[in-house]
C-alpha cells in the first residue's frame, strides 16, 4: 500500500488499523563504472514495496538523495548536507506523528545515511517534544539497511566472498539489475576486484584512493537472478523486522 | 535518459554534449476524496521522463515532497519547510554545477512548490558566488509547471470549464489515472463541484473551508483517456520550454 | 496611525477594535540610472500610510531591505537572503499574534519579494502552531503589491504604453517622485527604453543582459503629477483589499 | 547623503571618493506609556542623517526592528531574535563589502541591540574571509550609542538628574518630541519616577517588575526644546565619531 | 602536551613538525544511580591525556557536553542537538585547518555521539571545501572510541561476562573511579544487573523502560584497580591508533 | 559539587534544595608570547570551583570554547561563531530547565564571550516559551566576569597600574600560574609593555596591529602569589553575586 497511490480517506482508514509507515530513503551517487547512480534508491524502493506488499504497511514516498558528500567528485553524485537531511527528516516525521503516525521504519539503500538518519531521529524526538505534540513520548523512529539483513549478508558471502566489497558491490548490482535488466551496464573494469580497506574523509580524498569510485567489489559477478535472490530474502527479514518493530511496547 | 539509471562515466560523457538537467518536483499531500497523494509528484515524474525522452535530456530523481504546509490538515500529506526546501534545492544545485551543469530545470507539478523553489533559485545563486564556483555566473535554474502549459489549460478548459477548479483537479487526476489505472478510486463528492475562490492560509483554516480537500474541480470528470491527452500536450509544451531553456544565451 | 508614533497602551486600545496590522515592505537595490535605490521602500511605505489613514490601520515600520540578490551587481543595492527573510517574517509575526494580531497585512513594493513573502507565511503558520499560540489557527498574512492594483496597472498603461516595462518602470518612479520631489535624477538614458523579456537568473547574469539596471522600461516619461495619480489609485485600491482582507470569515 | 534617495551610479561616484557608509538601527518596542513605540528607531534615523548630513556620508535606510525580545509581553513591541539580527546584518554588509564599502558605522538607539550587533560583526567578519572577499581584511563595523555620546549623558545628567532612568528616559521622549511634536503625548505616570536596578531577563519577567515598561525614569520632563539640544550634540559628536572612524588605519 | 596549556609560538612550533591534534569528546549525561554524570568525558579526556603524552600529539579541551538527548529525562543530563554538534564541530575544525592542522582525532567516550560525529565531519569537509581552504583536500577527521579498543572489551569480558551491559558500565565505572576515586559512589541497585535489550527512542521512553538510567549493567563490579587496567589499555591501543591515522597517506 | 562529579540521584535531592547552577565559561585562544592558550577557560574553571566549594552550588562542566574569531589569526586559537554559540546555550539550558533548574550563572573568563552570551541570553528565553516550559517565566541567565569583580580590578591596578592592559593581561596569567605553575613560559617580549587602544575588527585586522597577541599588557609582571590572591578575590565576589542572584525574587 503505497501512500502516494492513496487518498486521505484511505490513509485516515489505516490510522484506524496501524500507527506505522515505511519511508525508503537512498541515495543518488556514484556506483562505479557501471552500477548505477539510482542503485541505493532502486534497492531501497523495491524492497520496501515488497515489505508494504508483505505485511500490509503503507510506504511512503523515496527519498531519492540522501548524504553522500564523500561521493561528489563523481558526476552526477548529489547529497544533501547531514544538517539538510536532519530537517528534512523533521519535516516528514513531525506531520504524519500529528496525524497518529507513531512508527516510522526507514529502510535504508546506503550506509553514507546512517549517521545522519540516527542523529536526525534525536533531533526529531526532541523537536517534537518541544512542539508538545500529544503523542511525542510514542513516536519512535528505526532505520533497517536492507543489505545487512542477515540472510542477504550470507548469500553475499556465499556469492561473492571477498569479491563482495563494501561500495558497488555486487549484491546491491545484482538488485538493480533484477529490477532495471534494461538499464545493466558493461565496462572494463580495472582491476577486477577494487581496492579496498581505506577509510572515507572528504570526496577528494575518496577519488584520488578509489579512482572508479567501487570499495572492494567486483560488481561483474552480479546478474538478475542473484538480485531476485537478495530481493526475496531481503523482504522476508525487514518485513519481520518491521513487524516487531510495530508490535514492540 | 534517467540519471538514477546511469552510471557516472555516463553522465560524464553526457557533460560533454550538455550541460542541462531536469528534475521533476511534486509533493505529497491530499487531493481530495480521489486523488492520489502522490497526485503532484507522479505528474511530475511523468512528464519529466517524458520531456528526458523527447529531448534526449538527463532527468534527475524525483522530488516527492514539496511545500504542502497548507495541506498539513489531512492524514498523510507530508510537506517540507521552505527553509528546509530551499536548503535541499541548494544542495541539488552545488554538487551539480561543479560537476559543469548550468542548466537546471525543475518540472513541477505543485502550486505550492512555486513561490519557495523560486526564493530557493535565488539563495542558490548566492551560494554558489560565495563559494567562488568559477561557473558561477553561469548557472540557471527554471521552474516549469506541466499543468500551466498552454496547450494542457487550453484542454481542461475545453473537457471541463469552470469545474477545472484549482486543487484536486480533474486534468490532474486524469494524468495520474493514465499513469496508474490500477489506483483510480470512487467516492461520492459532495457537493459534486468543490468551493472556491478563499485565499489560502493555515493548514487548519484551509479543511475548515476546503472541508474534503478539492478547491472548486469536479474530479469525477477526469479519465484516463483523458490524461493521455495531457501527457502529451504538457511534454510537448516542457520539451520545446527546456529546449528554449538550453539555447538561451 | 502609526505602530511608530503609537504608546502600549494605544496599541491595547487598538486591539479591543481590530485585529489588523499593515507593514510596508520594499527593497534597497539600484532602479537604473535615474531611479532611487529606495524605490520600492518609498512607495510601499508612502502607499501604506495613505491607507492607514484611509482605514484607521495600524501600520508598521517599513521593511527597508528586501529579496533582491539578483540586483547586487550594481553598487549600493543590499539584499536579505530568502532565508533571512523567512526568519525576519516570522520575529515579526510571532510576538503580535501572541498580542492579539490576526491578520498581516503586507504591502509590498518589490517583485523580488513576493515569492519569499508568500513561503515566509507557510512558515510562520507552521512555526506559531508549534509553539501551539492559541489563535494560531486564526492568523492569515497576505501581501499586496500596490503596482499591480487595476487601476494602477490601467493607469500605467494609459500613460505609458509598453514603455513602463517591468524595473525602473516610469509608474514607480513617478511615486517617488511625487513623494520626494528634491531628489528628481536626471541622466541620459541608452537605450531611451531599455532591454526587455530575458529572465532574471543571478546578479552577474542579471547585469549583463539589463546594464544599466532597468528592464523595459522608459522612465524618464514619469513625472510627479502622474505620481500623485498613482499614489491615489494605490490607496484606494489596497484600502478596500485590506478591508476585505479584515471581514474575511 | 541618503542611500534611499540615490541612484546606482551616484554611489559608484561616492565608491570613488569615500568607503563609509552608516546604518541607522533602533527598535519597535514599548517606551512606557507615554514613550512612542518607534523611539529608538526615529532617534537613531535623525541623528544619522544629521551626521550624514554633517559629514557627507551615505546613510542607509534604517534598520526599524532591533533585538527586543525582553520588551514583547507588551503590545505593539516586535523584536528579531539574536540569530536573525545576526543574519540580517551578514545580509547587508557582504554585498557592499562587494561593491567595495569597508567601514560600516552602525548609529543605534537601543542598549538591547548592542550585545547581538557586536556578536554579529564577528560572524560577518567570519563570513566575508570565507567567502574570500578580496577585502575582507579590511571591513571594519562599528556600533555607536547616540544615547551614549558624552555630550548627550551629560545634559541629560544636568537637565534630568537621576530621574533620567535607562529605559523611556526623559532624553530618548525629547528626542522623538522634537522630531515628531504632533505625536506627544500625555498620561498620568504612577509612579512618576519609576522603578529601577532590576536585572532583565525574560520578557514576563520584565513586565512583572517594570509594570508600565519604563525602567527608573520620568519621562514627563522631556519637552521639545531639550529635543533639539540632545540632537546637536548627538549629531556633533557621532560625526566625529564617524570621521574618526573612516580615518583610523 | 595540551592545547590549553600551551602559548601559541609553541602550537606555532608543533605544527612544524606535526599535523595532528587530538580532541577528547564526552557527554554530560546520567550514568545510573552510581556513575558520574561526567563519565563519558572525564574518561575521554583521561585516556586522551595519556595518548597525548605517549604520542607527543596535542591534545585539544573536552568537549564536556555531547548528543545525549535520550537521556534528558534524569536531571543533570545536558546535550547539545545534533545540529548544534555539527556546527561546533565545524567551528573547531575549520580555524585550526587554516591553521595547517589535518589530522583531527576524536577520543569518544559515549557512543551516542559516533552517529552525529560522523555527520559532522561529512558536513565539515563540505564547508571547508565551499570556504575554499588551500588544504581542504588534505583534512581528515576520525573518531576513537576508548571503550571500543580491543583490549579493553577483552578486559571488560574477562572481568564482568555479561554484566558489562552498554550504559553505566562497570567499565566505565571503573575508569572515573581511577580519576577520582574521591567521588566513588554507592547505592543499592536493584535489580543487580539492569534490563538491556530495547533499542532506545526518545528520553521519555528512555526512562520508561530504563527505570535507573542504566542499560544491562552492574556498575557495583567496578574497582579503581580495574579503572587503572582500562586506562592503560585504552591509552596504548588508542595511541597506536593515532600514530596510524598520522600515518596514513 | 561538581556536576561531572554526581549521579543523577544526587542532582534530584540538589533540585530540592536549590533551583541555581554555575557553568564556567572560557575560551581556547592565543594570550601573546607567554599566555597559555586555555587562559580563560582554566580561569573561569577554577573561580567557579571555588564559588561552588564557597556556596554549595552545583558547577557544570566548563565551556572550553567560546566566542574568539578575532584571535584565529593566531595557531591555536579555535572559536565558536556566535550563532554555535547561542544554539549552545539553548541546548545547555533548555533540558536544565526542564528539570527544574532556574538560576543559571556563567562565570565568564573571557570578554570575547561577554556580548554573545547576552543575545544567547535572550533567544533561550524566547525558545522556552516557544516551547511552553512551565516554568518558562522563571528562567534567569546571567554572565559574571570575575576578571571585573571589584576587588579584582583594584588589586590589578594595585600591582600592575597601567600595564595590566586588556588582554594577556598579568593577572589572568598570575592566576593560570597559581593554577599551573609547571606550565609558565618565558620569553622575551617586546616591546615590553604591548600596544594598546585600537579597537578590535576582524582576526587578520587583530594580528597585524597586535602583533604578538598581547593587547596592552605586561604578563611578565604575573607570579603565582598574585594568581592566589585573584583566585581568593575572585572567588568571594562572585560568591556574593552568585548569592544575590538566588536570591533575587
Amino acid at each position: 500500500m503505497q501512500l502516494q497511490l492513496c487518498s486521505w480517506p484511505e490513509v485516515e482508514a489505516y490510522l484506524a488499523r496501524s500507527r506505522g509507515i515505511i519511508f525508503p530513503i537512498g541515495s543518488t551517487e556514484q556506483h562505479g563504472p557501471t552500477g548505477l547512480i539510482g542503485t541505493d534508491a532502486i534497492c531501497a524502493e523495491v524492497v520496501a514495496k515488497g515489505v508494504g506488499d508483505a505485511t500490509g504497511a503503507l510506504v511512503g514516498p523515496t527519498i531519492n538523495v540522501g548524504m553522500a558528500l564523500h561521493h561528489l567528485a563523481f558526476p552526477g553524485s548529489v547529497s544533501l548536507r547531514p544538517s539538510t537531511l536532519i530537517a528534512l527528516i523533521q519535516d516528514y516525521v513531525k506531520p504524519l506523528a500529528r496525524h497518529g503516525f507513531e512508527r516510522f521504519y526507514f529502510i535504508n539503500g546506503h550506509g553514507g545515511n546512517v549517521a545522519t538518519m540516527k542523529a536526525a531521529f534525536s533531533e526529531v524526538y526532541a523537536a517534537i517534544a518541544d512542539a508538545n505534540l500529544p503523542n511525542a513520548a510514542k513516536v519512535r523512529c528505526k532505520i533497517a539497511n536492507w543489505y545487512q539483513a542477515q540472510a542477504v549478508t550470507a548469500l553475499a558471502c556465499e556469492l561473492y566472498g571477498n569479491q563482495e566489497g563494501s561500495h558497488a558491490t555486487p549484491s546491491e548490482v545484482a538488485l538493480t539489475q533484477f529490477v532495471y535488466p534494461e538499464a545493466i551496464k558493461s565496462a572494463t573494469l580495472s582491476p577486477t576486484v577494487a581496492p579496498a580497506g581505506r577509510s572515507i574523509y572528504n570526496s577528494a580524498d575518496f577519488r584520488e584512493f578509489y579512482a572508479d569510485g567501487r570499495m572492494g567489489s567486483n560488481p561483474d559477478l552480479a546478474t538478475p537472478a542473484h538480485g531476485k535472490q537478495f530481493y526475496e530474502l531481503a523482504v522476508k527479514d525487514l518485513s519481520n523486522g518491521y513487524l516487531s518493530f510495530l508490535q514492540e511496547t
